[in-house]
This record gives C-alpha cells, sequence and structure tokens, in this order.
C-alpha cells in the first residue's frame, strides 16, 4: 500500500534530533536544510571524533555530548545508528522524548529494531520506524549529501494502531527531502530486503574475501583487471562493516533462508558447468535478463548501459545525485 | 609484462574483416572509423537479421553473406563470436586467409579458443589471440560505440616463439583505440578472469535467479526496490546468454575452482551469523574494504559514491565513455 500524498506545503519540525552522525543522518540534514524542513537540527554521535568533524563542518546547528541533550524539546528524533545499538539508544533517551514527539529509525532490518526500541518508547511518543533505500559505500560525518534520498523508496513499518497523524507527518518530511514513501509490514520488510539488499551483500563481501586469497597468485592482477565484473562487487563490498554485521546478526532467519536457496542454485549451475550442460546455462541466464528488464520498466534503474565507472561527481547541497 | 608504446604514427590497416558484429566488433567499428585506422571495414554475422540491421546503419564498409568473403585480402581478421563458435569459424575462413595477415579474436576465455583456432591457422597468417576487458550488458549490431575501449585492458596472449611485429601491429590499433595492451599467458588470464569476471557473473546470475523465485512471495517488490544493492547483480546478469554460456564451458575448471573457493567461504560467513559471531563478520568486512581502496588506487575505479544509476548517456562516436 502506498501512503496518501502529502500536503503541498510542509509545515517545518521545529527541532529535528540526529542520534548518529553517518551517511543518512547527514545526508537528512543537508536535506533539510536545503528544504527549509527544521528550524533546528540537533545531533549526537557516540565518537567525540565524528562529533567534532561534525561541529567543525557545521553538518548540523548543535552538536551534543549526550543523546539525552540532543533530544530534549525535539519534536522528531532520529535514530541513526547500527541496527544493533538502537536498543541501548532508546533506553537511553527515553526519559527525555518529548510527549506527542515522533521517533522514528532508519535501520536496515526492521523487526529486530521495533523488538528492542519498542518497549522503551512512553505513552505519548509515537514510534514510526522506517528505512530509507538509500546509501553509497561510503560513510561517516562527511559522507552526506542532499540529494541521497531523491527518487529513492523510504519504507516506514508503522505499528498496527499507531497514530495515523504522525505517520502522515513523517511521510510528509520524507516526501519533502525527495524520496517516495511505502507502508509495510516489518516481517515482510524484512523479508523484501533479505533479497535485494543483504543476500547480495553478502554475497559480495564473499566474492571479494575468495579474490583476496587468489591475490596472492595473481599478485596485483585481480585489482588491475577488476573492471571486469569484479570491481561491482568491491563496491557493495567497501560498506560501513560494523552497519553489516549488525544486519546480518538482526535479520538472521531472511537471510539464511535466502543464502541457503542462494547455494542450492548455485551448485545446480556449479553442476551444469561440470556436466557441460550447456542448454539449462542458456535458459536460466535468458531467464535473468527478463528480470533486468522488469526493474528497467519498474523505473528502478535505466537502460544506458553501465561502463562500471561513475562519472557524476556528487556536491554536497546538489539538487539530485541520480 | 607490459608491450612497449606504439609509434606515434599508426599506419592503418588495408581490409579489416570482422567476423561477428555484436557489441566488440561494432565498437572496434565505430573506433576504427572514429580514428582512420582501416581503409576498408568488411563485416559477417551469422544472423540474416543482424547482417540486415549492420548493412541498415552503415556499421561497416561492406556487410557479406559469408565469413570466407568477408576475410578475402584483409590484413586484419578478428574472430568476434562467441567462444565456442570459434574453431568452427576458423576452419571456415582458414582457407581465405590472405598469407601475412593478422588473425586474433576477442573472446573472453583464452587457453579453450587457442585450442579450438590455432589448428586452422596456415602457416604464413600470424595469430594473436586477444581479449578487450570492456563491455556493457547490452549486445548486437546497434549496442556498440566508439568509446567503449578508452582507458580499458586488451590482454593479448600471443603464442611463444610467433610473430613479434604482428603483436606490435595489433597493439598499435589497441592503444589507436583507446586501450591499454598488456601481454599474457593463456592460461594465467582464464585463470585470472574466472576470479575478476566469470565466477562474478555467475554468481550475479544465480543471485537474480533466487529473486525470481522469491518474486512469487513478494509480487513486484523484489523489482520495486531493487535499488538496495540487487540492482547491480541484474545489470551484471543481463549480459548475453549465448557468450556467458560459452564462457563458462570453456574456462569450466578455473570458474568451478573459484566457485568451490566461493561455496567455502559463503558458509564460513553463513555459519558465522548463524552462530552471531559479530566479530568474525566485522573482520571479514574490514578486510574486504581494503580491497576496494586497493582498487581505487590502482586506477580501475574512482572514489566517487556510486548511486547505482548510470548518469552518462554514451552517444555513439563520442570521444569517451568514461
Amino acid at each position: 500500500m502506498t501512503a496518501a500524498p502529502a500536503p503541498a506545503a510542509f509545515v517545518p519540525f521545529r527541532r529535528v534530533a540526529l542520534i548518529g552522525l553517518g551517511l543518512i543522518a547527514g545526508s537528512m540534514a543537508h536535506a533539510m536544510r536545503q528544504g527549509g524542513l527544521a528550524h533546528h537540527i540537533a545531533g549526537h554521535a557516540r565518537s567525540a571524533e565524528t562529533r567534532a568533524v561534525a561541529a567543525e563542518i557545521g553538518l548540523v546547528d548543535s552538536v551534543h555530548d549526550s543523546a539525552a541533550e540532543a533530544v530534549a524539546g525535539a519534536d522528531l528524533v532520529v535514530l541513526a545508528v547500527p541496527v544493533g545499538a538502537m536498543g541501548a539508544v532508546a533506553a537511553e533517551i527515553a526519559p527525555y522524548l518529548e510527549p506527542g514527539a515522533i521517533l522514528t529509525d532508519v535501520g536496515s532490518v526492521k523487526q529486530a529494531v521495533i523488538d528492542a526500541v519498542a518497549p522503551h518508547v512512553p505513552a505519548g511518543v509515537h514510534f514510526v520506524p522506517g528505512h530509507p533505500l538509500a546509501g553509497t559505500e561510503h560513510s561517516g560525518p562527511r559522507s552526506g549529501f542532499a540529494g541521497l534520498f531523491r527518487n529513492r523508496w523510504w519504507l516506514l513499518t508503522p505499528p498496527p494502531g499507531g497514530d495515523a497523524a504522525a505517520v502522515e507527518r513523517l511521510s510528509g518530511l520524507v516526501r519533502a527531502m525527495g524520496a517516495n514513501v511505502d507502508l509495510m509490514e516489518p516481517a515482510h520488510h524484512d523479508l523484501v530486503l533479505a533479497v535485494t539488499s543483504h543476500a547480495p551483500h553478502l554475497i559480495a563481501y564473499t566474492m571479494v574475501g575468495v579474490a583476496d586469497h587468489l591475490r596472492r597468485v595473481t599478485e596485483s592482477e585481480v585489482i588491475r583487471y577488476s573492471a571486469a565484473g569484479f570491481r561491482d562487487f568491491t563496491r557493495i563490498a567497501a560498506s560501513d562493516p560494523t552497519m553489516w554485521r549488525d544486519v546480518f546478526l538482526h535479520n538472521k532467519d531472511a537471510t539464511l533462508d535466502i543464502l541457503g536457496r542462494f547455494a542450492e542454485e548455485l551448485f545446480v549451475l556449479q553442476r551444469a558447468i561440470r556436466m557441460g550442460d550447456g542448454q539449462q546455462l542458456h535458459d536460466y541466464f535468458t531467464r535473468t535478463r527478463a528480470i533486468r528488464r522488469g526493474i528497467i520498466e519498474a523505473g528502478q534503474d535505466t537502460a544506458q548501459p553501465d561502463f562500471g565507472r561513475t562519472p557524476a561527481v556528487p556536491v554536497p547541497g546538489a539538487a539530485s545525485a541520480d
């Protein structure tokens, strides 16, 4: 189901608190500033170094040494920390959340985050879990830019019977940052993301690991000739290790299910190669080609060929990164 | 080892015969025309439809119904057909090859092509096998463009004791089309490519196949939310089915070796997820990140974040696609 369109004029939040100041929170800060979507943006990060960088580059209006301080008086609080840290942060800030405030998160796993966070949410605070399907392989307070969410999906998984107005208000912000909103059940979200994101990431990590072993055999050639397909894998496998460790540990069942299916399927194709069954390979590859066509038709990619290099240079604050 | 630089002025080939008129041959035609590297480009494709399209768009100077006709009088013949078809084409054209001509191919596998082609090559014809590490997920006579090879590697695997002048002459053409030349042993080429290209392609095909099964469970959501990582796999898995079937069947041993290592490695990570071993996952992901850095330092990619969409629109005949 798709949420209703936002009203034309978005009323800015009074104070947005970003807990965690990495790629997603930083990009939200840039996008909210560009659109005038918040009167004040407060930020906190656990690492003193991250806080220092955020203050130095003026990423947010105020940088706070504690999460509690950052959320005081906020009408929107965004948890933008690794999935495994969500529960502890929620427990820490809970006493300081203002009645009527919206609490959201940007974690790549939803059921585990809900299980960890929901018990801490005080009555009168509206918890609307969320997940922007956007990112790059970079991380840290300098990696954000305003266009990151443009034309991307931002999935919300609000609890049944929750406050509809809070969902609508958060959806309005998401749309104002350029993204499209969809609502989903948390468990279903976790399965869909296991297929579209979590399993592919683990597979990319694995292939890069294999190449690392082979590097000793082939010296620098694996790197030198990486343009032939491998390079796409290294890009995916360069993503933040802590974030991804937590994703796999907290979407364990769905990820293991998909990886199990993947291993079976891989063995079938491996066997076809070993047996010289060209027909089976050709049929398989013809089928996967059709899926690609579906993605282009769904507007999630263009039919332009990809040369492996990214010609566009993103400018923080630029209108669009796409 | 790296071949010596080409002389500044490249003396054009008199007549180049392209056997097969797909992405690689078509891009060679565009690049040779742009650079004035051949006085006449003759072309043949097995499919009447491909020949008709090539004639219609003027891809080459002359389109021939038989390969024999196309190669007559050529001082350079390029076999640009799927790896599994190389032997038959070589047998067909052998009687018509001109003494002193250079015969090359653009197959992604080298040892199997050499085994299939070399026995047919008449004395006095110089066979210099080659492999341009360039491509897109598109195929067919309309898919080529002049900039495809720019800044890409073009590997040559000449036989020991072969004609050095022929290698030098072909290297000159490759460089004049914008690519960099490297010389390599065929078996070593096949191992390096199994790691950097063949195994990653099979893995991408497999993951897309898994998603296809799941599509029935998740309706169109796998496609809708593909931007989260899966989309890179679908792009790779959209490549030409015939070409890739042949690659796997003809680089069987190296591909199966790498896939075996991959499966072992995947199981180790799968087990770490199942056991909740976050430290092992984190260590692994940190190591793969370093490999990415190596690739950026080697100049095979840029540090610019990739947003998954390709903003550049290639123009056939444009100076550079990068």
